[in-house]
């Protein structure tokens, strides 16, 4: 089996995968790359480069919505471009891989820090959804003896708000859940609310859909709601709708739907940046006016470039 | 078998159907009263009275939201209170069903009437949960060859939006289905909404949770909500409240959830006047200031009544 075809197998369970928030599926690329840059490897270092550029696009592709997977796949690309050999090429890739991994696991440690302070003792709070930045902030704070309760709703289709609630009170924190629309009853007793956050540029913020209904019910009754996000969820204000052509398979909603019902299964949307308190990352609590250096300092690899209104 | 018993039996159906709105399920209230009142009945007519009475509690406990069933239940107390015999009894409470089962009718009939003038033919249309009446006058509409298309969602944890679906498209309707937090993406093309709704009074309107996020959604993208319903949905304020107290099992929202998870399954929740655009009745379509009238006028059974803050 080629290495391309290895790469097809390896894309499918990235691909498949409702549940997971962007973090934690960009650690499952970062294993991606490193099965496929095992040996043997082809001697020529441009057919390598060729399997890495490969290995970026069908990630992204998989996850268009998922910025860190973007952000992995430039990385890697941009840190090996000038390799003049396979064995620098491989050294430069498995050093980038490493840096990222580390830097994804700073992020949430630091994030899950300033969470703490927003986290009212013995009130309750909304989460939304599933992100692994927001699991470990919560737990983070719990660990360091804060109490609070957790109100989550299933995140239909997929439901990984059931993975929320378990993996919340697994740890010992007393989850209350219920459907996604009792939302408007349950978040008047919240204090505050956390989502995770799939990618951010100048128009706003890409996450799971519900996370505009959830938002402007925050903003209606005055809830801080805030994005847990590395700041490797940044992307170019183009890529940021690289989400809306993405469609799953309507039976994931409604297996056995008459015919004459079209079923619509879109996975992300955008919420406005102003609805939300702030976007909590590893460099603190940032507003929409911070948005701005972020997307603007973003260097692209050309193998990833899309033209604007012209993007294929 | 007694007829307190077989009362017990008859309400179970009606308890736990979860998917059927107000209007039909007042239908199937009707056939209650009717089989409770075939012979054999008692002699003495204040043992018939009294099973009345029973069986409109039954009723009233088992679908506390649903104002119709307290008005049939109040009509058929009303109408029989000064009956001398048991003959005379079960006459007057054969006319006041018949008098209701009309009346019920005939307001759906009208209601579509108005409903016709609502929808913009060529658009798309959004309806929510499942409501007889908005079935009838979508269908009614299409019928006398208004084009347009639905769109619906499922509404959990019931997915009586699947029924509603069902109908819509085997009468040759286009549906266009989702999840319901996915209202965000689908509603910025719908040019009008309509929902049901299950009681009235001044606080607001009562209907299927999911309404509110619903209404404040229409808000914000400025798309006119509509509620139907005929005018015997109209309740004292105290009643409106009765439904606050009734959770279904959890389960029905998650079978197996963790030991440490409170499910919470509430049926029903509040939506402000002010947040719709009218409540279309069979006298035309009401304004906030219209309520007081409606609400002022109701007369209750003494059996029936609710002492304000007191009530048990």
């Amino acid at each position: 089996m080629t290495k391309l075809q290895e790469l097809e197998g390896l894309i499918i369970p990235i691909r498949d995968d409702t549940t997971s928030g962007a973090a934690e599926i960009a650690l499952q690329a970062i294993n991606v790359f490193r099965h496929l840059m095992s040996d043997p490897l082809p001697d020529d270092p441009a057919e390598v480069r060729k399997l890495l550029v490969e290995a970026t696009k069908a990630l992204v592709g998989a996850q268009p919505a998922m910025a860190p997977l973007f952000h992995l796949g430039n990385t890697v690309l941009q840190a090996t471009k000038d390799a003049r050999s396979t064995g620098e090429l491989a050294a430069l890739c498995d050093q980038a891989l490493e840096k990222f991994e580390l830097q994804l696991c700073n992020s949430a440690s630091m994030i899950a820090d300033h969470v703490f302070d927003l986290i009212p003792a013995g009130e309750l709070v909304f989460a939304y959804s599933f992100s692994s930045t927001v699991v470990s902030s919560l737990l983070h704070a719990r660990s360091q003896r804060k109490f609070f309760r957790a109100v989550c709703t299933e995140a239909r289709p997929s439901m990984e708000g059931r993975k929320l609630a378990t993996m919340l009170t697994s740890a010992g924190l007393e989850v209350i859940h219920t459907f996604d629309t009792a939302m408007g009853l349950v978040l008047p007793n919240c204090r505050v609310a956390f989502m995770g956050c799939d990618c951010i540029a100048r128009p706003g913020i890409v996450n799971k859909v519900g996370s505009w209904l959830l938002a402007l019910a925050c903003r209606e009754l005055n809830i801080p709601l805030y994005a847990l996000a590395g700041t490797e969820k940044f992307v170019t204000d183009e890529r940021l709708f690289e989400f809306e052509d993405h469609e799953r398979p309507g039976n994931e909603v409604w297996e056995e739907a008459p015919p004459g019902v079209r079923v619509l299964n879109k996975q992300f949307e955008l919420i406005p940046f102003s609805w939300i308190a702030g976007l909590v990352t590893e460099h603190g609590i940032l507003q929409e006016e911070d948005v701005e250096q972020y997307v603007s300092r973003l260097e692209v690899h050309e193998a990833l470039r899309i033209e604007g209104a012209f993007a294929s």
